[in-house]
């Protein structure tokens, strides 16, 4: 399996404290050794840095960790792979262009006979069925909205309606950004979490260190965080539900398969 | 203007020496300051590297020249910005999916009238002429080979037609990886060099940088570099002629449109 982590904000923010977090789990306490991926969105376009080499060792990890890169929507996941070999092609995120932004993609669990769904626009680059799942769901958006929908809801529905055919397969916990929202799915495990004024100290369950957020912040900054387990202690993170979509935007959930 | 360099080989090779010495052209020994960028193949897919801030002081830039990453085929770029703002969105190269492969894309020059060319599968996300005459082309492609031609050729004839045809807006200096070949169009300005047994020494002109090629590769390797000016002083560069197109692959010319 993988573990997955995504934030959505209101004004461009780092996202190296969580970063710092999950990457241990990235072979040291964690299993998740098989690459790990990050895609920072910057406008309509999204900066990926990628690595197959685990990220607890790797040194683009250590430049990701020490290199502040601001930004309202990140997808990030480490990987351990359960199908499909260890490559570049296989680590996700996985990105594509639709409407002339780039949508960012990353998964954790399997999805029996996905790759039998046919694809017309948008085609794997490697074999994982996770990836395939990400160009099916791409295809039917394209299909149904050639051009942006005029109603952002008629987009999270469908969204929301995909995944939970892909939840059908198997297991489908996965993020997903069209540049603009951060939609989250959960099957089995995802937390999240909103820091907002005031704010307070926060620190990580897979290293030493601590954060006050009010240093580094200023009172109107709302930053929602999104993964797979939690990655603090003390903090109000609360589990999704089993078989629910999330589309956060500016850092707040702005409409979810539940309401 | 901008300034590109291009490698293509039959072995994965580091491109550090190289790069160290058209980094320093972004903002030291060149005015290039407005962004760089490089994609790096590895397999179908490409893993890019991309900043808006000047080259020569950028901290990915440090990585990209510290950390060694071996390709077969690698696209890079230096920006000075002269239609369209310095932002990610901007940045080349570009890079979009057809046939489950990456296509990367950078461009040298203007071209005059090229976004008012109606495009259908590939949307720009910037706003630079050069993004959008690389939509255009892959359309043009995608057009004509929903799936990959038969015979290689009937590509590389299409992509000279492609690249001729763009060339008649204003300058289009060019390289394109379809992730097994490099083809190069040179509307002004680009040489290029082939490196092979035996093997000898270099020195770059934009920094104090000697490497012994002999001490770094195996009599078999074939490497090709391409840039915009020649890297190295005392190797035997060749000025490709304008309005030629090359196609590299395994390190060597395989095509041109002089042949």
């Amino acid at each position: 399996m993988c573990e997955l982590l995504g934030m959505n904000c209101n004004v461009p923010t780092d996202i190296r404290f969580s970063f710092s977090g999950l990457i241990e789990r990235g072979g040291r306490t964690g299993p998740h050794k098989d690459g790990w991926g990050i895609a920072f969105y910057e406008g309509r376009r999204c900066r990926t840095f990628l690595d197959a080499s685990p990220g607890c060792e790797s040194e683009i990890a250590g430049l990701v960790r020490s290199h502040s890169v601001k930004s309202l929507n990140v997808v990030c996941h480490i990987r351990k792979a359960t199908h499909g070999r260890v490559c570049l092609e296989n680590t996700h995120p996985f990105v594509r262009e639709l409407w002339g932004r780039s949508w960012s993609f990353a998964h954790n669990g399997r999805l029996k006979g996905v790759k039998r769904r046919p694809l017309t626009h948008y085609r794997p680059m490697g074999t994982t069925d996770s990836e395939h799942a990400f160009c099916w769901m791409l295809d039917r958006i394209r299909e149904r909205y050639p051009t942006p929908p005029k109603r952002d809801r008629s987009l999270w529905r469908l969204v929301a309606d995909l995944a939970k055919d892909l939840d059908t397969c198997g297991t489908f916990n996965m993020m997903l950004s069209d540049a603009r929202s951060l939609y989250c799915h959960c099957s089995t495990d995802l937390s999240w979490l909103t820091r907002r004024a005031p704010f307070g100290e926060a620190s990580l369950i897979d290293a030493e260190m601590t954060v006050n957020f009010a240093q580094e912040t200023t009172p109107n900054d709302i930053v929602t965080v999104i993964a797979t387990r939690p990655l603090t202690h003390h903090e109000p993170w609360q589990a999704m539900a089993r078989g629910s979509l999330i589309v956060f935007r500016d850092g707040l959930e702005m409409w979810s398969t539940a309401a």
